[in-house]
């Protein structure tokens, strides 16, 4: 019989054997989980150095705590790797990120260890409170409520709600400060430069060993009076010297310890678990802990591209073809900076994911990474506007749902012309739902004086920027993760409100918003000899080209529209109120779009194909609706 | 000539003015600012007590600072009275909060003094950090930046995202700490507690009286170094004793000072101007300050129904009629909580706007108020959810957008069953564009799993919540601050998805979703004898009841539909997707709603009217819809 790889992961159906391990035993432990975690990153792009940071603080949690009846939850949650090895998914592990595999993210559907889906930053606090609060309601009390959260999403404004609503009930809870001095770009905000003082301040890291002396004489199970003490002392250096901030909101400061010495951290944890009312654990971690080249260069290693393996140097994966969306917005929003000094671009600490290191380096004064702040970044964005400036949010679509009510009141009651430019509208393919962008066609579309533009391809994105620009009103153009096509056309200028026809068609029009333009013109370049199919590229959900809704329903042709956008009050939707509004019959129109449930991760071709927006999709689409018009079912 | 009853308010032609004003003529003027506060509250329905506190702060403010070049916010709005007095709209005032009358908030179409319209809360810090790095990158830096924050609003996780940006830009900045010691109802939270001990802390208070007796001796524009010395002792003192939270966030903070002491403020505010980085005073100031009824009771007079005079008892206004949606609603959820030990209520500090204060008295322990943080308010809800309980959000439909995100991750995408009670969802009338709720169908219905409802009266809405907490998805239930109109019915039980039919009709039908029921069923009483109308009460946006759909549209009839909220995305939309869906011909279908710009405040039923949901402006949509069927125009 072959040995195991991994015989300490293998060997683990769960969590549970964990709490018997001997030191020795979680170390190898950790070792074969970075070893999994290195084999994998050779294989494909996953989240990387968040993961190796907290390999330790993971097993003394399921060392300390039962999660299978305990509450745990891992905030932003790209952290997850080393608790799904940990929590009988080893096995599985090889499939995570690829479509029916593990998802790059709790899940709840996965395991009973996962509480939340969680991808967006800040929430732990708040559900661990809420989860708590109901345990109590519920007569639940025995389960203990864990969140951890890292230093990044730590800033976010929902971690201070939850922080002044928990002083106050001062309900049991245990907030672990993951505190890897990283946020995914590196870490920015005040909170960032008094978690330094905290961890540097001399006389407190003295104070603190003498405390790490009494505690290691703590056994672990041990005295009630002996650990009340270490806790008195902890509490009083802690209320006199350090972590204020916690203190004054009511919340216990215990701080900060090493986050990669297993021993120490299930002493805290131990102590912490049995503590009264709300408590933070400052725990300091290193980002790429254990694989050197990670550790040196976090902001790479984040999600970094597929390498090697560990010993070896990163390799670049070849490129899958044309440069993608991404790119051509960074350039264009270079260039608008460089040709009007008015012009600002913000980020919510997304500068590597929106790839604008080279824009922060040619513009420090007019560059602004706020943190994982977006309801701040938006309000901001709205200010500097008011002075005059053209600030443009540069912000992936699911993230702007966290300023939905700054870009309502802030920005479009106001009739501001902030620009926002919506990285990842669309499906995000191996991040899965937490990630997908599919609502921003809907909401923004809702709020009046908004303008809603998608390129369709390459060579539109730095005009809509331009035109963006130019009008006076707020304005937004989204895109999604994915090369863009190239049409080998000069950009040209943008009118607020026109769409382009690209084909004509007898027989019918596929009229296509943003990206799925490409598929579009697949669809109807495969279709020819059979059927004579028009393209149009929208361009604009709001305003819409009503002179083309009416030319493209109008003569009894059949209208297919795409988006890769919910169905629910997307660009589907428009084009049915406006065809309405203009008395026009809608039966000949389809909506292809994304349906109604939650779209689980995968390959981006595959799950877009699945959906209808794939060339040959879209060409079955075509046929079908060309077969009820002639049949005359249903259709006018 | 007769004297004019408010001499020095009448004088003000803008607040320039003010800084040539004796202390006395300041005091003066701030007796007149309470007596024409105190004389409109005997005519209408307005905010008052917040009102009254800040007067001398709004004095001061002026007399230190110009407005019309530098940069004013005043959080959340309703306080912005005194600023409206003499920023030149003294001859205006009596038309506050009427319809084509001054805005009950700050608005930029009336004054150069006002902003941004705000009325959400917690935004201002943000955009004045927004507004000083505008004018830094252009090149502005004489004008001045001031954001006034409540102490309820402190604790939205916007200002906190907006302090970490602020500490470590560093850009010159006041903000002023309003602290009255209340929210809308008595504060809740640590943040509360931490600001409670700011003000009491014996040693601090001695401290303080010696810099004020310092300050007292630094003339208005007088000698830097004397000014340097009282900065820096204000300093060591802050840096040691108080004020730490804000200190660790690189902001500097001074205070608390006497709110109501025209003289003590101006010198602060002289001194914080010239002050580098930012800066946080804290002013204490009494809600209802100088009319004694409202100093003892803040909460019933926050907005206050009319009352006699400023001397008498208020009165209580003749009721209107029916009981509003919000009763029906309070009692609903007391009655699902007495039935269900697992039933809690959540509020972000509308305790008072949503009647819930006899819920609070009767389940202390399962009534949870949040304060103004409403994204935490929904993770907090998911995370009790998670554990068997049944939470209730309570909220306005205009504040739920704070938490759109939460919404999304938290409870659609977990699929927890987490109740929203939407209030004030339509057009909240004298409030005016920051208040209506007209976004939730639209931006609820997009969310997978979500049930998106609407009582058409008063007989549904406790059936309704018994249907939502019987089902095991999120469910909403929308309805407008309005009275209810009563059928005389016993409620019957809810089947989510089903509509219902309450008049059968042969030329056409109104599908009504929501509040708009009353209206619909007057139109088609008023028509009787000349069309024969059907009313079909929608009940649900999501699921939509496809049957219904189909019966109404598919005979030839026309159909109106009606939903008090915008029309892109709406329930309208909805339906035209089902429609399309169905292959039915959607041409005799006309979707009323509200329409793609901001509406004003003004009387409720006059803006229904307007916008073509009263019951006569229905008949003529109808009449409208019967004439072009008969003749044939665009309708099948």
């Amino acid at each position: 019989m072959n040995e195991p790889k991994h015989p300490l992961l293998a060997s683990l159906h769960d969590a549970t054997p964990l709490k018997g391990f001997s030191r020795e035993q979680l170390e190898a432990t950790a070792t074969e989980i970075r070893d999994v975690l290195c084999n994998l990153l050779a294989t494909r792009t996953a989240h990387f150095a968040s993961n190796l940071g907290v390999v330790e603080l993971c097993l003394a949690l399921h060392c300390e705590f039962d999660f299978r009846t305990d509450r745990l939850i891992w905030d932003t949650g790209h952290q997850i790797y080393p608790h799904k090895l940990v929590t009988g998914r080893y096995d599985q592990f090889p499939t995570i990120r690829t479509k029916g595999g593990l998802m790059g993210y709790p899940n709840p559907h996965e395991s009973v260890y996962d509480l939340f889906m969680t991808g967006h930053a800040g929430c732990s606090v708040s559900t661990a409170v809420g989860l708590r609060s109901g345990d109590v309601v519920g007569g639940q009390s025995e389960r203990r409520t864990v969140a951890v959260i890292g230093d990044g999403a730590f800033p976010s404004g929902i971690v201070f709600e939850a922080m002044n609503n928990a002083g106050e009930l001062q309900d049991d809870l245990t907030i672990v400060l993951n505190d890897n001095k990283m946020s995914i770009c590196p870490r920015v905000g005040s909170v960032a430069g008094y978690l330094d003082r905290l961890r540097s301040n001399p006389f407190y890291t003295g104070l603190k060993s003498e405390v790490v002396k009494l505690l290691e004489r703590v056994p672990m199970f041990g005295d009630p009076t002996e650990r009340f003490l270490a806790q008195l002392k902890e509490g009083v250096k802690a209320g006199f010297l350090g972590g204020m901030l916690f203190e004054e909101l009511n919340i216990r400061y215990i701080g900060p310890i090493d986050g990669h010495d297993i021993g120490l951290l299930r002493k805290y944890l131990a102590m912490v678990r049995e503590m009264k009312g709300p408590v933070l654990l400052h725990v300091v971690t290193e980002k790429g802990h254990g694989y050197k080249p990670a550790a040196a260069d976090p902001v790479f290693f984040h999600t970094p591209p597929a390498f090697e393996d560990r010993n070896g140097e990163p390799v670049t994966r070849k490129s899958d073809g044309l440069p993608p969306y991404t790119n051509h917005a960074r350039d264009a929003i270079r260039d608008a900076m460089a040709s009007d000094p008015k012009v600002t671009v913000i980020t919510a600490a997304m500068c590597q994911g929106n790839k604008l290191e080279p824009v922060r380096e040619q513009f420090p004064d007019r560059f602004f990474d706020v943190g994982i702040c977006e309801s701040h970044a938006v309000a901001f964005a709205a200010g500097q506007c008011k002075t005059g400036i053209r600030p443009i949010v540069d912000i992936y679509s699911t993230f702007l749902q966290r300023s939905y009510d700054q870009v309502f009141q802030e920005v479009s009651l106001q009739d501001l012309p902030v620009v926002f430019m919506l990285d990842r509208a669309g499906l995000t393919a191996p991040d899965g739902p937490t990630h997908h962008g599919l609502y921003d066609i809907g909401y923004m579309r809702m709020f009046p004086n908004m303008v809603v533009m998608a390129p369709g391809y390459a060579e539109e994105v730095a005009p809509m920027l331009q035109a963006s620009l130019a009008h006076d009103h707020p304005c937004s153009i989204r895109y999604p993760k994915a090369s863009a096509m190239q049409r080998g056309t000069a950009g040209e200028p943008i009118e607020i409100g026109k769409s382009e026809t690209l084909r004509q068609g007898t027989d019918g029009t596929i009229v296509a918003f943003g990206g799925t333009l490409e598929s579009a013109l697949m669809a109807a370049e495969s279709l020819e000899g059979e059927l004579s199919i028009g393209v149009v590229n929208a361009r604009f959900a709001k305003p819409l080209d009503i002179e083309m809704v009416r030319d493209v329903t109008e003569d009894g042709r059949f209208v297919v529209t795409l988006e890769e956008g919910c169905k629910m009050g997307g660009f589907g939707s428009a084009f049915l109120e406006c065809a309405n509004e203009q008395c026009l019959d809608t039966r000949g129109i389809r909506c292809v779009a994304l349906p109604d449930h939650y779209i689980q991760h995968g390959e981006r071709g595959q799950l877009l194909d699945e959906n209808g927006l794939s060339g040959s999709a879209i060409a079955e689409t075509c046929r079908e609706m060309a077969y009820r018009q002639d049949a005359g079912v249903g259709v006018k």
